[in-house]
């Protein structure tokens, strides 16, 4: 397919067009803080950028009229109904994390939880000493999946890509669930994933949870 | 209730009973290799002993016409038949496991699968070193929810009651879910949480999987 | 030998007990909150107990002129003091713990540290919903031996033991080193290797790493 | 310093160069499957390359008289023997891994091997997919640095780096030692850490462990 990509340059950005690279797809379109270039039309687009370039986005899919990937984070809830509204007229893939693992454990907390309400529950998140926030949103998704309150540890240690655990527990047994990214590549197959998905539907807003139950 | 227990001298025989007798239940009926107690009617029965006593399990339980719960490991296919055939006229729970931790083990890799087909699957599981078959149940048990064939590593360490843990990995990012038993009492609660639902069900013959499942 | 305990029927107290006689060793003076047995002269005397029974501890020591195992833990500095005093009179092994694989993850830190001293460090420690305090005890000794801060995250989970683990990690790998306690038993032989350590030594005051140096 | 690399366009050639430049070293000697490149007399010779390549590094080390730093794996007798007699002119380093966690994982199975002589042992190893070889050289000298034998498991998952763990028990409590490798560039800094080693080193054949004990 022909792609558009905004935020190009980000370490994401070029992630992502090396793996539609890989899969034989073309950037014709391509927005950046160092500069625009626009070749062909676009069959779909895909923003991995930051919220500043949030308007330009909006802007292009309207003139293309073709369907969004969107993961870019830090959207405010106005830009978030503006989404919702462009949805009315193309297809959107909207999510804060392509990657399937994730998704998988996020699955499998709403499975289990039903069963282990008495159970106690620790959630621990480990990423490179260069990460200043925590806990990690993951985590924090983690806990929304759960539906309940539980403690959150957090680790900084060395260049971890990114790892998360979740461990129930009675006075008899101990579950765990847990993710390690071993590469940002990974994410960007799961962009990869959503452009397919999203290029042959309907308007309307998808999550990336959406994706992933089409494909089986 | 009014119990009956059979293989009540046993390591797991004894846990059920202090179990049981935690709950309020009363034992009112007892049989073993020592000898056989039958102070009153029980209102069911379970058995966790070997299949020597199988026999006496189905005298019983057709003279008490009672439910049954059994967890005896090592039946044959003419006596797994036998159950089928006495599920007609009483409600029986039949599992070779009744940790609640494993079922969600369990839940966790058929929910997971169809969306991992691609990827590299390892099983390990770790017992204390008295522990001489490899692999164990759990981890065929496993094996089976997968629906295909992974390698299995076992490793016979100290007395690690018994670990199991199945990991999924693509290119980018690896996934496990693990379970740790602490101890043999776990097992005991999922044959009284079996006790408390057969009690009360038609005649048929049910999993433990069936117990969860209601439960929620 | 023949030995003595302080604090017969506390839960260190039953385990210790059993270990010595399984050893062939026989309790001779027992002294508890339940009463005081002497029915013969001990050749060395254990105290699993607590603060309160310190004073009671001194005085048989005194009184039988032995060796002395203490694990007594919340000793305040006076009697701290005491114990050093009459380590020129009889052979004492004081610890706070007496598990031989939490002194290997000691000897461990101490070894790499002068190694990694560029690395991040986190320390966790995982233990049963019933202790309150956090962190342990033992996470502290493994700071002591770190000899620099370090985060340290708890988790509370079930009816686990006692699991800690210490990781080291630059930009490139990571390093951990973790123990788990699975049962109380483990500190009670260890006990039993202080007894058979202290029983030959001239007076003076040994800690539990004294005794595991000497059995190599 | 100047350098000179046998092995440049391999994966570790460029991880090598990587880090030696940003260290402020500069690269005056190349030798390659693609050519050599003589700017300038190097003070020492890094060989990361195949044994095919090890006539020539003898030939130019000879040349320059200078020291060497050597990696590569394969080498048969012969050529040990001839880099045995070369340490009678240089200082050489010879190492088939260069990472600091391994030599500390190593160092730590030798400081507790003496008291855990009646423990189980199990080691484990993970590597990526492509992989063939089982166990990983690693494990080996996991097993030499232990003195006997140890069941070791292997498993093949992904792109995981390198995962190597030995687990020591008892029937009370477990030990483990953990390492991992999250990027290549470790290695690549051992080996810096070894040129500013042999730099100033009498003639003679040097272990990376020579090179960590020196640098405490």
């Amino acid at each position: 397919m022909k792609y558009g990509l905004i935020g190009t340059s980000g370490r994401m950005g070029k992630e992502i067009s090396a793996v539609f690279d890989e899969a034989g797809h073309e950037l014709v379109f391509s927005y950046d803080i160092d500069g625009i270039t626009e070749k062909d039309t676009p069959e779909m687009i895909v923003d991995f950028s930051l919220p500043v370039a949030f308007a330009a986005t909006m802007q292009y899919v309207i003139k293309y009229k073709c369907p969004l990937v969107i993961g870019t984070t830090g959207l405010d809830s106005a830009q978030m109904n503006e989404l919702q509204e462009l949805s009315s007229s193309v297809a959107i893939v909207q999510s804060f994390n392509f990657s399937l693992g994730v998704q998988m454990m996020l699955r499998c907390i709403e499975a289990v939880k039903p069963h282990l309400k008495g159970w106690d529950v620790e959630i621990s998140e480990t990423h490179h000493r260069f990460k200043k926030d925590k806990p990690s949103g993951t985590a924090l998704m983690m806990k929304t999946s759960l539906g309940k309150d539980a403690p959150i540890s957090s680790l900084r240690l060395g260049n971890v890509a990114g790892d998360h655990k979740i461990t129930f527990a009675s006075l008899g047994e101990t579950f765990s669930i847990e993710h390690s990214a071993t590469s940002r590549r990974t994410f960007a197959e799961g962009v990869l994933s959503s452009a397919n998905y999203v290029i042959n539907k309907q308007a309307g807003l998808y999550s990336f949870k959406d994706v992933i139950d089409d494909a089986c």
